[in-house]
């Protein structure tokens, strides 16, 4: 029977503001990527979140990201590679404590925004990523897109680099995702994307934006959270994946 | 033998920003109560303190603080208890990983600034502090002033509760800090100074503001690494502490 | 012919987050409380604010806070008075900029959350915000409750002083606010807030929560805007008092 | 006679931190770039270097930078254009205010660390920070390296374009800056830097890196004053100017 993993952003508020409804989506995925504070997520809801994510038996992972509350972790930032790994395994710190508190414990880590984007080509960032991860101890799983200079890096450093595919986003015939911005980039139609979700867990192949088969072997599928409809949608995707035979389970 | 710790605040820098000598300063204590972020101390500094101190076998410490890095942590603010609480389980989980990674532990806690000066009355906020120390495991002491709500607090709650004193400043007759501010709060000759820690680490006797000889029972004694002379002055006391056939010693 | 001002907070979110509904907001008020970047709002923001306020012909004002992203300014912080006074004009200018550059002004401040309650009775602290609106220069008006101290300072220094009232809390005896939390400090039925905004404006007279009439003098009537409903219930508010025959118009 | 304009950053410390030593630099410099809260500066010191610039005659420029006091405006960061516009836009108001305040007035732009590398060849982000500049309105002159985008773009939009030098950085024949961590990139010779400055300013001609005799036509002479001996450097250029017959005047 095949496995796949079914995570998503979550506690991505800030003080007074909310963005993500994390009771609602605990309830569909197998993995947290818990926010840490860097570019959402202030303590209190790092711990909100831990303790649903533990009662639920929802695995947790932190989502680590540039230093940027204002810029919600979406601008590329040339930090300096030292002070990358630092910040990357003081966010990680920083969530385990909750992790630890609610009995459970930080499981993988994977980027955010535009250090997710960068660190697929960044050799220098992505090995600060590594380091990062290398620094908090405990060989965590590093969670990434296929092909990435991130998860190549984990690899090579012994860390478990996981795959990650994405139901709701087109595809070049290279396995690569069709830049946002450009047209289709992003699968609208909720059934298409119910659909994309079964076959890329089942067979590992989906349609790319042309047309063409294209093979992504992924371990896990990234549902988004914080749109109208995501929830539902994402527990369509769930039920869909359930009654193919396939079982949702945490990859860590 | 009497023993007696002598703790001082490091990491206080933040970014491009530097304020304490870490290097010269770890040469003298025995314990180091490094910033987590929130007043001061980024990641990257966090690190480079933990590896110094552990190379030196300095004890480790989170130095915990109001979230205020524009305030330093001076400004009493009105953080809700579950908040503080969590903010506080935050910062020593951050801190944990670098000590981890340079092979050590964190020991203890001691609050920064304006919460070190509210949880000696203010109950909401010290029951806070003690959550978060709870929260983040470990059992970990309270580094604080004699007779404060926190230390009680901890104590009730199974936390070692330790005592420091404060040789650069001057007593009440109820063994009371006299407030800064004040006239004479702040004993500025060196020899003093030196004399005043060698009598509270042998005796726990010091001479209040009146000239009356008080009690004042403390583990740990205090020293400030923000003032021209301040290393200096600290390797005065280690060394008089020394010849007067007092252990400096940590108490974690 | 009676004149109310209405007046709500707007452009509070930041970065990825959004509270307020700025636009519906901007059709209803006659006076817009601009956060200004210290409790929320980034520059981007009140840039869009400001235009959709002058192009609807509604009056700017800054909304000046505590620096606290993480608290949304609603904690009470100690801050000294040079620094708090520097910070609200600082706020104020920034502001300004984009007021300007959409053929407006800024035409009066408010202080927000904690720092609203603080300066009713903290001489310091009011004493502080009207040096800050000194500073920024143009003896903006200063809005704010009736009877505390920053309004009376504000007169002192030659500012004027505009009064609020708030339809939708309850008031003491004395005309002071029941305080949050309290049983029945929220006045919760739509229709009563709109009676209580019709009696407010028309006589100066409101209901207090003991049942007794009292007078509640005010020049401008404060509108929600962050909860389901408030801006349906603010257009029923304004249709009603113009209804009534009382002419919604800006103070400054 | 020759004129040319000394500049030097100021005011670039934060809270609790110091970095400048503003009070002697503004007896040497001609002109002021003031930190405006994004990678350094607070209201407090914005206030008060504005009223010891304008009590010495020296003019007031806004040192804009990319919203990053945890590196100090030093690392590139992919931001919007319409986010950076107005970002730029907010510092100008926020020190506008103490300018004023203090009888004088913002007189010219400066980017900041790695916005000012960044705007010498991005041409979205140049046009985004001419934006900003045109958005804070006044025409305020740009600061920028000759044949900089910005500097180009400013003079298309109608904003005075003032070019500066380094006389403390090594040029390419081509007249570039040899980048920092090329061997030989900063000039530490104080003597060298003086003769350096007299060139610069009376004939624009200045040894380049392989010795080569180039054009750097430059109104002003960008000053350091944050290293040990900077001020004092920075008075040896002054007289040696004054003593060659140079004028050294504000630009603006």
């Amino acid at each position: 029977m095949t496995a796949i993993d079914l995570n998503a952003d979550l506690g991505e508020g800030f003080g007074r503001w909310r963005l993500t409804d994390d009771e609602r989506l605990l309830s569909v995925v197998s993995s947290a990527n818990v926010a840490c504070g860097f570019h959402a997520g202030d303590a209190a809801t790092m711990r909100r979140v831990c303790e649903l994510a533990a009662a639920r038996g929802v695995t947790i992972g932190a989502q680590v990201s540039y230093r940027d509350l204002a810029g919600f972790g979406r601008r590329a930032m040339d930090v300096p590679p030292a002070e990358l790994a630092a910040e990357v395994a003081y966010q990680i710190g920083a969530l385990e404590v909750f992790a630890r508190a609610a009995g459970a414990r930080v499981a993988y880590v994977k980027p955010h925004g535009a250090l997710y984007n960068r660190v697929v080509h960044d050799e220098e960032q992505a090995a600060a990523v590594v380091d990062g991860v290398l620094l908090a101890g405990g060989a965590l799983p590093v969670l990434g897109l296929p092909g990435s200079r991130v998860l190549d890096l984990a690899a090579k450093a012994g860390l478990p680099a996981v795959t990650e595919a994405f139901a709701d986003r087109a595809y070049t015939d290279r396995g690569t995702l069709v830049p946002r911005g450009s047209e289709g980039a992003v699968v609208t139609d909720p059934e298409a994307v119910v659909e994309r979700s079964v076959s890329l867990a089942r067979s590992g192949v989906v349609a790319a934006h042309s047309g063409a088969r294209i093979e992504v072997r992924a371990r896990s599928l990234c549902l988004h959270g914080d749109t109208p409809g995501a929830v539902e949608l994402a527990r369509r995707v769930r039920e869909r994946l359930t009654a193919a035979g396939v079982r949702v389970e945490a990859f860590a």
